[in-house]
């Protein structure tokens, strides 16, 4: 005979260091995925399969300071000890920030309304031995004028296929992008990305035309040119994913508590 | 006929994570360590055999993101061009900041004056994945008045045997520490010690002793007790290595100028 046990939807807020991951959404056997990972801590906890859903699906090498994610289940851990009991099998990449209770119906993915990237280039002579791992380093100076220039033409509600695929074949390629903000902090170059959502290496693009406008490889004004032939040919080359982070994820408007550590490693968020 | 070339003395400043490393100092064969992965860095390119003297030899698993190191070579290559070479060949957790020519009889651990060392305490619920390899998770919250209250019993000229080793049996326990500094930063407690040398494990003994008092473990009043004991017995357990950075060196009581990634990583210096 079934026993009826309650079903509930839990939140999550993670962070996870991109390096040693092949991407946050599961693939094929014997990847090593942030999905993957916590599915597996979840199963050995609670004893039964379950399924993960992220609300950004980072590519392989891409950090995270404020993922957020939703599984449903039966287990009836309380929320509040639900991040220590799982951060005491994960390992040390990924961290659960916090878990709470979610209404029914809450998705990770196709309830959130905004999604915050950071970028961050090293701009300086010399490498850094620390900050390696999330940033690139690109030794000659910037132009932070003309990069600021050409992150205007990035900004609005427009069809961004030259910056990216959609998340299957024929969907649309029209997104919102709300602010594409540049600005210098210590030896490094910010560059903070706000939108409702993101084409596949749409962010990376991004980065990778304002590098091409601050070496001077392209004008400003060819970013627009760019954008309007919606032909991901024209885009120059996609930067390397250590040194994109997601920052957080937004619900409903509301904007989601700036966690602290934004600040630690990636400078002042704004 | 031995030609005649001329001696010259290149000083370093460096960064490295020292997760990978099991420290600075060249030990036996096989040991990675950051003296040996220069010297081999350095014979490549010069085609001689060279020996590097750092200014402080931090141990296994400690950072740097200001370490000085010197050596003596013919080698006649710009010192301008230096840097950029052997970052060229050195791992990427081994970066020489800069490069520059030193007058004759400079020698990095002797003519040092002062050296600036950081622990950082990650004090909040949830460990951190980006930064922990560079801080020390503690889950409860720390008493922030009673470590401030203790580390004034680690200012000052004192026999400090109680908290390290000296070089060498036998050889003086006396340091002076010019400033023991606690302060939050962000979801962090920065600890920054300032002294002119310090014993083996004493930074981290310092640390251990600070986070004794601010978990309630130790009064601050013990610490001086403690230190007044001069027995290495009395100290609480040595905080781990990986919360450890050195900063920066001081020669001739200049101030090496501030690097700017001491903010990038761990917070805003003093």
């Amino acid at each position: 005979m079934p026993t009826t046990e309650a079903r509930r939807t839990l939140r999550l807020t993670l962070e996870y260091d991109g390096t040693d991951f092949t991407g946050f959404q599961l693939q094929g056997k014997g990847e090593r995925t942030v999905q993957g990972t916590l599915e597996a801590a979840i199963q050995r906890l609670s004893g039964a399969a379950c399924r993960i859903h992220g609300a950004g699906r980072t590519d392989a090498g891409v950090h995270a300071l404020g993922q957020v994610a939703h599984f449903e289940t039966v287990w009836p851990i309380p929320a509040a000890n639900l991040a220590f009991a799982l951060n005491n099998v994960l390992p040390r990449d990924l961290v659960v920030r916090e878990a709470r209770e979610a209404a029914a119906g809450f998705h990770a993915r196709f309830r959130a309304t905004g999604r915050v990237y950071r970028y961050v280039v090293l701009n300086r002579a010399a490498p850094s031995a620390l900050l390696g791992r999330f940033a690139l380093h690109i030794r000659d100076p910037l132009d932070l004028a003309a990069m600021r220039a050409a992150a205007r033409h990035l900004e609005g509600s427009y069809d961004f296929a030259a910056f990216g695929q959609p998340s299957a074949p024929g969907r649309s390629t029209v997104r919102v992008v709300r602010r594409v903000d540049v600005r210098p902090w210590k030896d490094c170059l910010l560059v903070t990305v706000r939108g409702n959502a993101f084409l596949r290496q749409m962010v990376r693009s991004f980065a990778g035309t304002l590098l091409a406008a601050g070496q001077g490889a392209i004008a400003p004004a060819d970013v627009k040119t760019i954008r309007e032939s919606r032909d991901r040919a024209q885009c120059p080359p996609v930067a390397p994913a250590w040194g994109l982070c997601l920052l957080r994820v937004e619900y409903d408007g509301t904007r989601i508590q700036r966690t602290k550590t934004d600040e630690d490693v990636f400078g002042e968020a704004e």
